[in-house]
């Protein structure tokens, strides 16, 4: 028989877990695994809201296994460290974001490619190595290996800063890896929520002009007077996309809803490059002339790696990169969940663990 | 009034023309423009017949020009040069593609990328800069900007050698483009005609595994044992397409029709890259999540540049690849074009016009 949650590991945990598709989070204690090797264990201090916890707690995805912890945009604390541990010390800040494990020695892995791991181990809802589930970061402790653990620069802010653990990494990997990030390309950024308003800093960090691309004109002011955009265009009003067509460089296309593409490719100068970074459930429908006869590319990106993941935590740090947030005690997660649902935040929430998760 | 192609123009000419919708192609008289300070005359020697000679000739793109004078995989020889002309002499044999003009002035231009110019003029079917309409290489003579025309390689057959200039540059350029010119590299072709038979040669060329993808195993022994392709896939066999899911580094897709690339995406490696060069007439679905979770690229690519199809016609000699051709009389085109409609050939006509061209 296997064993309860709260029994198959050593060490007590506690923390918010959805129990079945309402999505409706309550308290739930669980169990951690003792401090191995190469462990690392955190408190946690701070957990965004992705939207994909969202997907993940009503089961939108049909592959939740109920209970589920959400979380994986984390910053904690260092409390214990495993005896081969190299990189971090008790009493270091530290961010996890949606992997804790892969198998290391697979080519992605070589490549310090680990989020395209074939054998990943997400940070909730995943079957660990062990053979537990993985619980995430709405909870008070976590133990993870320190290889996807990452060391948080001294001067980011620990609340705001991390959604970058998802929503930084997600956008800054594909501007990267694309060459999307030389100064003085023109970048669109499709979608205006928790990814794309990350998406908008990043690409302005790379020396970006920044053309925001969004279905209402509501957040024109706020993406240029705000975020800094550069320019805003609505994707709806044809006559100011035809006069947009051939501007840009790449597009981060950040939208999970099924939409049309075509106006997007339009968009692209020749050589462009249309990244997609939101996962729509559906096939989306791509004219295949505007890719040969402009030679443009449609392509994807998930997360980042460790390396890369440190690498943009580093430079959210060197750059002021920050997400804007809004800090919300753990017992207003299901009011959270509601708003996101309509889009209602600017533009991540991030959970105040430390000062509002009580153990019942 | 315009005048009628046949007093356009100083220098009589006759060619192969369709007349209207049937696509039938009869004797037809027109003119070419006297040879310009920076044109080149030549005399045509060979033409290969396109899949889109026959799309053109039948309108079924739906903006053809009748009468309509097909053939763009031309070589010649030269019997004429303008007083500026720098790259040849009289008697040079050369090539023309696809390209008769370009703006030489845009982004494209100034990169080598004169197939991607928006004010490219095509070989025939199109307005030139002077008004009047280009006509294609079914035809005695043709007086191009020596621009765009090809030194043809001492060592390469003038007949076999024609589709080169087309069906050749359009695999070569997506292989170098996108990286999949390395040796070693796992390439997948899709499709074994005009367009797929030379990409397989390319691709060994290039020092790759070339596997192809088809529908039917129809081609498998002609493939492996006559063009030199390692492995062959049936792409509707479910079970063997999910064998190879994940190996290739790269695959080119010549096919028009519209066609899932569901389970083209499977077959690619992490980073691999999907390039489109045929062109089906309605937009493909593509499932998204492929792309995220192997971070892998869908992308086309058209022709090439002047430079790069210099580039490919010396690679081609200095690597033996050679088109596989039948060669035929001007007067058996009707027949040629219906059996290339039922893909009734290995694996391209080529007219041999200088000797079965004559004039009525």
């Amino acid at each position: 028989m296997e064993k309860s949650p709260e029994m198959e590991h050593p060490v007590k945990a506690f923390g918010w877990a959805a129990k079945d598709t309402t999505g409706i989070l309550s308290p739930f204690k669980f169990s951690r695994r003792s401090t191995g090797e190469h462990d690392v264990q955190l408190k946690v201090l701070y957990c965004g809201i992705c939207h994909s916890d969202l997907h993940n707690a009503k089961n939108d995805w049909g592959f939740t296994q109920y209970p589920v912890v959400p979380g994986h945009e984390i910053v904690g604390v260092v409390t214990e460290i495993g005896n081969k541990v190299e990189k971090f010390k008790v009493g270091d800040k530290v961010g996890v974001g949606c992997l804790v494990g892969s198998c290391r020695e697979c080519n992605s892995c070589n490549k310090d490619l680990e989020n395209y791991c074939p054998k990943q181990v997400l940070t909730y809802g995943a079957k660990d190595t062990d053979g537990t589930f993985t619980y995430g970061g709405f909870s008070d402790i976590m133990v993870v290996n320190e290889h996807f653990v990452i060391r948080w620069p001294e001067n980011l802010p620990l609340d705001a800063g991390a959604p970058l653990m998802c929503a930084g990494i997600t956008t800054y990997s594909p501007l990267r890896h694309y060459g999307l990030d030389k100064p003085g390309l023109h970048i669109g950024i499709v979608g205006l929520g928790g990814l794309g308003h990350v998406g908008v800093k990043f690409a302005k960090a790379f020396g970006a002009e920044v053309t925001v691309i969004s279905t209402s004109i509501n957040k024109k002011k706020e993406a240029i007077e705000k975020l800094g955009a550069d320019s805003f265009l609505v994707s709806r009003n044809e006559e100011e996309m035809r006069g947009a067509a051939g501007t840009l460089d790449g597009i981060i296309d950040t939208v999970s809803a099924v939409h049309s593409l075509s106006p997007l490719l339009s968009l692209l100068k020749t050589d462009g490059k249309l990244i997609m970074v939101g996962a729509p459930a559906k096939p989306l429908e791509v004219p295949i002339f505007p890719l040969l006869s402009g030679r443009k590319v449609v392509a994807g990106s998930m997360i980042g790696g460790l390396k890369e993941t440190q690498e943009m935590i580093d430079f959210a740090a060197k750059h002021n990169v920050l997400p804007d947030v809004e800090i919300i005690p753990m017992d207003y997660v299901n009011t959270a969940m509601e708003r996101l649902l309509k889009s209602d935040v600017k533009y991540r929430f991030v959970i105040d663990v430390k000062k509002t998760l009580r153990a019942e």
